[in-house]
């Protein structure tokens, strides 16, 4: 069997959250038990935002409610929710969430327009929330995002310097895990070279993951070069739900049937069965009535159709 | 200045020939004259096949006499065309034809069903063509297309050794440069890999071009694992017209937009102003009312009409 790759999926936070239509709670729910019926062990279910801010993530604590109480059973996947501040946190908390991810950013201008505090602010906010888990004794996993690592809608490129800078001050607090993201999908693999390279030296294999968009088409590409570069974990869509909020049109997350198939079909080991994946994906795809599906849904469904006629 | 790789532009005919709609003469020239104006210096602007066949190719002669007579100016860009067999070529030749690409195949059920012969068979009768441009004293290019490289619908999986006996049979003939295809879309980086490392050996980094299609998503990520190689010729369509006709909803050829992206974010030197190359890919794909632009595409498209309001 091949090397594993982690993949964590997350169309149920930030696919949905991105999408214009509002899918309806039981179809959240859905979508949830679907990709933990193809195999995915990781995913992100929603987050504890502002609901009149964030409307599509509203209703979060009822999905660890559904949990509770037996009408949500994911076995022994572990369950992700994205968490901006420490009222945030209390409601994550509240609701039994036990893996959390923190949101920062490589820009100063990009952490102020989403989450209303400047870098170092937001480290600080982190710093406060890590020592709240701690104190309650209870075991929590945190990753943190660094979003715009490639390019920022305000300030244009960003230097591999900067983004360094920003995950040296997430290693001091001790987060477990730090993704990497092409929050606009401009990347391209050099990029990736010039920024996970030293990455991996300060964070190592195990702390390290990748965040890609497609919105210029380069978000598998940019995975290959991240995967052979050494980087183990991979954050991803199913459909390749999400979308760019600056791009209302573009394309969106890496999609994760498209990433499973290249892994596979190199060897990788990811767990997950692609003809279940493609089911979760055309489900929630046809919920959100999306005119566009990702590449291999696309030929996935086009072949189911013809073996029907 | 970064190296320089040539991009073989194939949308007038790969392209438009596996779309469903039909583009008016008209349009193909101007999609031509676009594609120049982009900086393309190498393209495939139709095919001498059976009208009756592929009605989308139909008076491809005529776009040569509209070179001859002015009416389309391609400066000293190479115009390619696809030439079937023997009698195909009698047509090319007299609408003065330079530079022609020949088709075969990997596996003999795909050659069969679209050329009517067999591998074999098939380089035997380029053999002729070879010979008869060579008595007729004028400077042609042949290139040769290997189809199926990765996966046949007829055969399933294809293995190396089938595609290296094929380019063995055709570098006997003197062909100048062979195309390695993917055409049904399967193939992952590490196909490529076990395919080009060995057929660079054979051909040398001057005689071999790689041919990706999207169908499964993995045709920038193919690419770029070519790169890497060594390979330094990419055949690609803009929009990513084309598809599969085994698969009519499923993706086309690897974009040029995406293509010409990535690796001019790399520090290659392709030529190609992707602005100028955009205008070109939406042009037609509005032509050819496509409602799935490719990724590149619809970020330039979402900018521009962010830019307009």
């Amino acid at each position: 069997m091949g090397e594993h790759i982690r993949i964590i999926e997350v169309g149920p936070r930030d696919g949905l959250q991105n999408e214009p239509a509002q899918v309806p709670f039981e179809d959240r729910l859905r979508f949830i038990r679907d990709l933990v019926a193809s195999g995915i062990r990781e995913l992100e279910i929603g987050s504890f935002v502002r609901p009149d801010r964030v409307p599509r993530m509203a209703d979060t604590d009822k999905i660890y409610d559904s949990m509770r109480t037996g009408g949500l059973d994911i076995g022994d996947a572990k369950a992700w929710s994205l968490v901006p501040n420490r009222s945030g946190l209390d409601r994550a908390v509240a609701a039994g969430a036990k893996n959390v991810a923190l949101f920062t950013a490589a820009t100063d201008s990009f952490a102020r327009a989403n989450i209303g505090m400047s870098i170092e602010h937001s480290i600080k906010e982190f710093d406060g929330i890590l020592q709240q888990l701690r104190r309650s004794g209870s075991d929590f996993r945190v990753r943190g995002y660094v979003a715009v690592c490639f390019g920022c809608p305000f300030e244009g490129k960003v230097r591999p310097e900067q983004v360094l800078r920003v995950i040296e001050g997430l290693l001091k607090i001790g987060l477990d895990e730090i993704s990497i993201c092409d929050t606009i999908g401009v990347a391209t693999p050099g990029q990736v070279d010039q920024l996970v390279v030293p990455a991996l030296k300060l964070l190592g294999k195990t702390s390290l993951a990748n965040h890609f968009h497609d919105t210029r088409g380069t978000a598998l590409a940019n995975a290959l070069r991240a995967v052979e570069l050494g980087v183990r974990a991979l954050d991803s869509s199913a459909g390749g739900l999400g979308g760019c909020p600056f791009a209302p049109e573009a394309g969106g997350n890496l999609a994760t049937e498209d990433l499973v198939y290249m892994l596979e079909g190199m060897g990788f080991e990811t767990g997950i069965r692609l003809d279940r994946l493609c089911e979760a994906g055309l489900r929630i795809s046809r919920k959100l009535k999306k005119r566009q599906l990702s590449k291999y849904l696309q030929a996935h469904h086009s072949e189911c159709q013809t073996t029907r006629r």
